[in-house]
């Protein structure tokens, strides 16, 4: 495997000319943000990733994380390296620096965070967790709740858990059978919870799980649904830790890939019950569920993009130190990077990494917009904006993180299958980005039913109007690369209108058909408004060489993998809407048994 | 892991109705090719797949093949089964009965290959590789040679391995440094060969390689490179064994899949210098190779097809059984089958394993009848055609049974990224079709140079008009799916022949981005071309339907099936048309050191 190297100039870009940095800055708690704070912030994330957890990512994918005498054993290295982000106070980036935060947007978290996850994605999710349970309690605890979890959570001190996936509960969160009986000030909860991720392991002193449970009397499916806070080591009133919970690993799983993060079986209330907080009230779990989701599914998308990147580091490394035969229009023998079908699997990882980096972050912004904007209607439309990218951030660059990472295997050929060089790991990590937090068929529905319908497709089409005005825009400029983007955007934004047309006018005849074509189109939406982000880039590209700014190398750079990905891979569209259209009737012909 | 069920209704249907069996089996020297012959062969080699070799697929791949004091130790049961096949004759299917073999006809064997395949990739490679070794020596040998290997090899009692690649040496073959050193009536080996697979084993007697070497004064490049028979044990006279040769397995790799499957690092002549044996002439290995290649390449991807089966059947069962929530137009829960997107993936999974099938089997009956029509131009017919879907298949089936394999993992939610389950097994199984015999990039080479180009696409418009004329039947036909399917068909067919004109146009002005556009073309061509002959099976349907004759649900189904493939598949054909003609312009846009 080779070195990580953070693309620090492309994010940077990315964060200042496409997701508004100045912008989200000037939000309201977000002072400390100057540019010079969020440079340094990034470049001291980048060598933390690069120089101790980019190292680990491969012994630590050997080693595995394994249960010995009942307790979770973490790879090595893994210790000193949440101490290292404690110490830097990584986790608390984003959070009040009330609760011993920095204060700093989401926007800046998520870059730091792409990454940890490029550098070592089986550890990383360690931190993403604690995160997690940091926004849920933050965002729907009580304040004594707050006052008692934050602080150690924030720090890192602590980690934190989700629990909600049962052996007969996975998409289906209303048949959770984890139950929860209320007595005196806590409940008492008992249930088998399965794929928790770091859901025990001896890295900090407490775990903080947050974990889905009913009441005896709650009504049944999504409405019964409560959400509790289940402390590993109880802790007293002081602050300091009390007796070990009812809680425990019972097993981890055995996977395909991030093996250096554990897996586990967790077991709560096997000796009577574990103590547990209600968070808000009852029966109102899903919906603080949903608070948190925005967060958990774009960090999930931005490991799609971290893993991307860097199976496209290594492969881009191996390509230019790998000699094999005399490639077309060469004169002598060099790196494979020379022949063309190499060429083309190396354009179609960067230029999708750099759409996806560029789709993300913008998501995250509108995310900060949403949450911190002085002007209640300025909310409203980031909020809209930031939900209805939400799933597509989510499915899309999970989904174009695994192909990008088959594509890394495939540059190294044979090399590429052998594990000690270290590709497949990416892709074998990457296959299971797709899954959690929603397979990418959940993120299809909300897609489609609470994003496109609900509204007959308004925010759908406000966005796509967007791309079409700057399609237009592109095509009408002097410069005959801009103008091919533009056009290849423009025949992409069209067809992705046809599509949105298509659906809210088939769902009110066939919801099946509606369903059915959500993955094809979540798939088509983001390959667009991916391709709008590299369209935008390739327009500021475009200004900066005229007006002689900055290092015009970059800037050329830019504007050949936009203009690569307008024509390379834009043209998906059309095969996708014709699935989408033509395919979605048949999806159904078929009864369960003649399948 | 699910049992394995051979798909035996598909296979007759394909062999019969589509790759035309009968005229096959009316092809000189396959006489005993008789219906019932050939049904019954298939019945057996399914029951030996589904009872035999597929129960052994994930402890297999659990265990793994171990060097251990020098010696390859194979998983359990490995040689069980090696043993089943060679007392059953079945690696002789395809041979002529002078050499102990079925003198059954290749594209049954082809049929039976899938079944190994789909059962057991990392066992069946040992077969394959054998009946590889025994192409090799049936057409270039000496008499003698023949004599001397052809009987123990045909009947499996040897195994047979090719070693071709060398660490600096892959895609790029002209690179070999193996020496060869003529010593009276044999060469002197010496040298390292990698990535062999079942290169050292203890399952038979004897081990014959087949070595690419270079003589000490042979040209620079491939035309120096010369073909020799190096047996692990040295043969007498008499047949019986003689001294160990000079061949050592130093090490084998650690790989993501096909883990029971032993790729050797192989040493040859060590100890002064391994006993070759020349085949043909010196200089012309290069050449033999490729009269091997369409057998070879066709094999791999056959496994393309028959991992993409396994993982679809594996998916099915899953679907079936499991219970998730309640599905839009479903009145109570029931398997997660019922969702549309869970049914577009099984879809699409079924729909591309048929057409797979067929293409693949299509291709295996054109080289039949390329070796053995008794008329020549016959022959030079199908030989043309044969030699122009062997890419495709190679390239498309493995391609497509990746992709395949991994909506296999999807289709199982969390439950897929687990081991035990071993939907991912199929998955980290497959990765490895499209990267050896020819990576992908290696089949659109040979596509886009020696396929299309070299007779300026005559070969591939003549296939395309076929496909158009049968689509311009369909559109014309009053059954409402057929007409469907030949629409669809009809502008996927179009779109490929824009690409196909677009490439002989481009050729001659720029090499560069012919060469880079290979692998979409040769995407598009295998989407096409599997259409059509989903297309061909659909007509077939319609005509038993209507004359009542066969299983109605049976041809339903495939009238389904034909239609999903034509709706959802075939659109693709215009994103890979836009990418190939707009995209190739871009491909080579940044220097190596801008990526």
């Amino acid at each position: 495997m080779t070195a990580y190297l953070p693309p620090l100039r492309d994010m940077e870009f990315v964060l200042r000319d496409l997701a508004g940095l100045d912008q989200v800055a000037a939000l309201p708690g977000f002072e400390d943000a100057t540019p010079e704070l969020v440079g340094s912030v990034l470049e001291e994330a980048g060598r933390i990733a690069e120089e101790v957890l980019a190292p680990l990512n491969q012994p630590g994918d050997r080693q595995g994380a394994k249960l010995v005498d009942g307790k979770v054993r973490t790879a090595d290295g893994w210790q000193a390296a949440i101490d290292t982000l404690i110490d830097g106070n990584w986790l608390g980036l984003p959070y009040a620096e009330q609760w011993g935060g920095m204060g700093l947007p989401g926007l800046v978290n998520v870059a730091v965070s792409e990454m940890w996850q490029s550098a070592n994605m089986a550890f990383a999710l360690c931190p993403m967790l604690t995160q997690g349970a940091v926004n849920a309690i933050d965002e729907c605890g009580s304040p004594e709740q707050k006052a008692k979890f934050l602080p150690k959570l924030v720090t890192g001190q602590w980690a934190g858990t989700m629990n909600l996936t049962e052996s007969g509960a996975g998409s289906d969160l209303g048949a959770i059978r984890t139950k929860a009986v209320k007595t005196g000030d806590h409940y008492l909860i008992s249930g088998q919870k399965i794929f928790i991720t770091y859901g025990d392991h001896e890295l900090v002193e407490n775990i903080i799980h947050l974990v889905l449970a009913r009441t005896p009397d709650a009504p049944p499916g999504v409405k019964g649904i409560s959400l509790f806070i289940v402390p590993k080591m109880l802790v007293n009133d002081d602050g300091s830790l009390g007796a070990r919970n009812d809680v425990a690993c019972v097993s981890l799983e055995h996977k395909m890939g991030i093996h250096a993060s554990p897996t586990a079986v967790m077991s709560f209330g096997d000796k009577g019950g574990a103590v547990g907080y209600l968070v808000g009230e009852e029966n109102r779990g899903l919906e603080y569920m949903f608070v948190m989701m925005n967060h958990a599914r774009l960090n999930v998308g931005v490991q799609g993009l971290a893993i991307a990147e860097r199976a496209y580091q290594q492969a881009r490394a191996y390509a230019r130190e790998r000699v094999q035969g005399k490639a077309i229009g060469c004169a002598e023998k060099g790196g494979i990077i020379d022949h063309p079908d190499v060429r083309r699997m190396l354009m179609t990882m960067k230029s999708q990494v750099e759409a996806m980096r560029a789709l993300a972050y913008v998501a995250a912004a509108a995310l900060d917009q949403a949450h911190r904007h002085p002007d209640a209607a300025a909310r409203a439309q980031a909020k809209l904006e930031a939900e209805f990218l939400n799933p597509i951030v989510k499915g899309w660059c999970t989904e174009v993180g695994n192909e990008v990472a088959s594509l890394g295997v495939q540059v190294h050929g044979g090399m590429g299958y052998i594990e000690e060089t270290g590709a497949c790991q990416h892709l074998r990590d990457a296959r299971i980005t797709t899954i959690y937090e929603g397979t990418t068929a959940i993120q299809a529905n909300d897609l489609v039913n609470r994003k496109i319908l609900r509204d007959q497709g308004a925010t759908a089409r406000a966005e796509l109007a967007k791309a079409a005005a700057l399609a237009a825009d592109l095509r009408a400029h002097g410069d005959a690369t801009l103008a091919a983007i533009g056009s290849a955007l423009s025949a992409a934004v069209t067809a992705a209108g046809q599509a949105v047309d298509w659906l809210v006018g088939i769902a009110p005849e066939d919801a099946r058909q509606a369903a059915g074509a959500g993955v094809p189109l979540l798939r088509l939406l983001g390959t667009v408004l991916g391709g709008m982000q590299m369209a935008r880039a390739a327009a500021v590209a475009r200004r900066r060489l005229d007006a002689k700014e900055g290092d015009p190398a970059f800037w050329q750079t830019k504007l050949s993998t936009a203009w690569f990905y307008a024509e390379s891979v834009l043209p998906q569209a059309l095969g996708l809407l014709g699935g989408i259209t033509g395919g979605s009737r048949a999806i159904m012909a078929l009864d369960p048994d003649q399948l």
